[in-house]
């Protein structure tokens, strides 16, 4: 199977590789590797960064170490040895529409919220169908000490979404997610399974048969190369990835701080509708589904009907609620992504902070402007830019 | 016991005769005859009545066939001798604050939204404590035919609500209302139990030793005299009471089309926080509450602590949320008073208007006027006006 068959569209060898040697650099989310490579394009930011150029200090910071690891080679081989594939954004099968959320205004310059420079892929199913509006998909998220009831809500609705053609997205742990998976699967849905391990490992072991039928059937997904082991982190990083890919997020379960519920914060942040599914108020479960339906922007479902009322063309949170305002709302893209580069206290050059920042120079001085106006950036010395003390 | 010594305050046994012969004028709810008794006084409203003065085509049609029914003297003695009393607007016990809200300029007009002309008590509870904004209280509505679920928050959330001091307002059926009064009383609340038939009567007479109890330790409240009979249009005239009785109204378990799920909306119109507890998706009796938490300005209540949340001062619903906008939205109250007044396309003089709408005949003019820009009356010959065709 050569690269990026599965949509036709066959990507240069040397894109995928560059990719893949990028994503091993820095663990994700990786704010301003990303911006370097949206600067130059993948292959120019591999060649520099292994060339040893000098990249200015975040970046340095973000690949340090591990500049001279080269797996690329490895890692591409052993996904197709499984049938799979890294999928890019250079690919006509990239889920853009969905990962240009990463890039609205006031999430530029929030650590956590960066696209993944690819995606490690097994299975036939598409994630730009299932994400890019023609198609509707929901990530059906919730406890993995889920109730007999949060289960049987999970694979029920699950089931009834796919027999509608809505994909169903989650992250393939035990509890509220498997049933979901199963759901669709067994009403010959397409599910998207994304992992915090490679794409490769049963985890949890007890999910092998069920991970190789989605493999066979829809999608398994992960930002990290064959091989990778699933840590703490890597969950909740992978949480953003689930809540991106889908249109709408639906949460059966949940505890108040759990990550089902910080699920449905990132969702709610990208814009994507979120729903809660009640249960018995007596139900240490359904509490956090409560307590989530109580913020502005949740809608609570009370049946298949109502996930479908909201996420169609009609859907009442087709319009994203509106987020909290922070120091840097309504600020241009360029200026935002000056203010990120700025050293702390350091002093920078206008000529530093367009290479940081990854912004053309001619429009930092502009940014900068727009910073001082803000009382964002002061001055220092004759050509030095640094954020107030 | 001397009428109205509940509140320290003796009002004239002449209103309290000419109210009891006024309530058994009209079935409630009985807009025109309202407007009447505001606009005159009930001493004069009922002695114009019972003179056989011409009162308007309207009043007429709302008093007919009743006038010479004087059963006054009969019910307040009926009362008087079960320890009750008729609590009046002149008694500073009246729930003066709760019953302006049938006053709101939107409501005007309505025919099923109008105060009661006075309530049947028994028991030392006092409605205006309950209602008036010092003590804070919760209607407590549901199926009759409630799960062991609904019964069981029913009765807790009660308790709890009681030990918080806040009383409980119900109707006394089968079902969530008996629960809600027992968990009320059980915590040694105060309870309000707002009948549809006469105070004297065991209804359901299940609950006989219930009711026995509320007339001992809260109040048993009718607009009904003693003797009256429950019929099934009183039972939803009796629920704009219940709504109206109390700060907020929760609803525990309801069909979509119930009686609780009628309450919850006319608390809504009334301005009155209103709030649905959720349950099990695979409840028929929970669905009725999903429904009504999908509506805007009804708050998910999944703990008593969401409800005390919701009704305290810093409620989330303490401005009433905005009512659809209909053709009489901003006009003046006088102005929508004598629109109300116009009879179908038939022509009416400005004083017959101003005697129909019970306001005063100085500004039926500038009513008039405010109504003409409005497209709402077009005059008709030399002093005419009626509703344009």
């Amino acid at each position: 199977m050569s690269p990026g068959t599965a949509t036709g569209h066959v990507v240069a060898e040397e894109v995928l590789r560059a990719r893949a040697y990028l994503m091993r650099l820095a663990e994700p989310p990786a704010p301003r590797l990303g911006h370097l490579v949206a600067l130059l394009g993948p292959v120019e930011a591999a060649e520099r960064i292994r060339g040893g150029a000098d990249l200015g200090r975040h970046v340095s910071s973000e690949v340090s170490g591990r500049r001279d690891v080269d797996r690329a080679e490895a890692d591409l081989e052993a996904v197709r040895a499984l049938g799979g594939r890294l999928l890019v954004p250079e690919d006509p099968g990239w889920p853009a529409a969905a990962m240009a959320s990463f890039e609205a205004p006031d999430l530029v310059g929030h650590a956590d919220w960066v696209a993944p420079l690819g995606l490690w892929v097994r299975g036939p199913g598409s994630l730009a169908e299932h994400a890019d509006g023609a198609h509707r998909s929901v990530a059906v998220v919730g406890s993995r000490a889920a109730t007999g009831y949060g289960k049987w809500v999970a694979r029920g609705w699950s089931a009834s979404l796919a027999d509608d053609g809505v994909a169903v997205v989650s992250g393939a742990a035990h509890g509220i997610d498997g049933e979901a998976h199963r759901g669709c699967l067994a009403a010959g849905g397409a599910t998207v399974a994304v992992l915090a391990c490679g794409v490769e490992r049963a985890y949890p072991a007890a999910h092998a048969r069920l991970l190789a039928t989605i493999a066979e059937r829809g999608a398994v997904v992960s930002e990290y190369p064959v091989g990778a082991v699933p840590a703490r982190h890597r969950f909740l990083v992978r949480n953003r990835l689930v809540a991106a890919l889908a249109t709408a997020t639906l949460v059966v379960e949940a505890g108040v701080r759990s990550g089902a519920a910080r699920t449905a914060t990132v969702a709610r942040e990208l814009g994507r509708v979120v729903m809660a599914v009640p249960g018995p108020v007596s139900s240490a479960l359904s509490v956090g589904s409560h307590h989530l339906a109580r913020q502005p922007g949740v809608g609570l479902v009370g049946s298949v009907e109502h996930v479908l009322e909201d996420i169609g063309p009609a859907g009442r949170f087709a319009v994203p609620p509106p987020r909290p305002r922070g120091p840097l709302d309504g600020l241009s893209t360029p200026a935002v992504r000056v203010h990120g580069a700025l050293r702390g206290s350091a002093t920078s050059t206008a000529a530093t902070l367009a290479r940081e920042a990854g912004v053309d120079p001619r429009v930092v001085p502009a940014a900068l402007d727009e910073l001082a106006a803000a009382g964002l950036v002061v001055p220092d010395g004759e050509w030095g830019w640094c954020r107030p003390v």
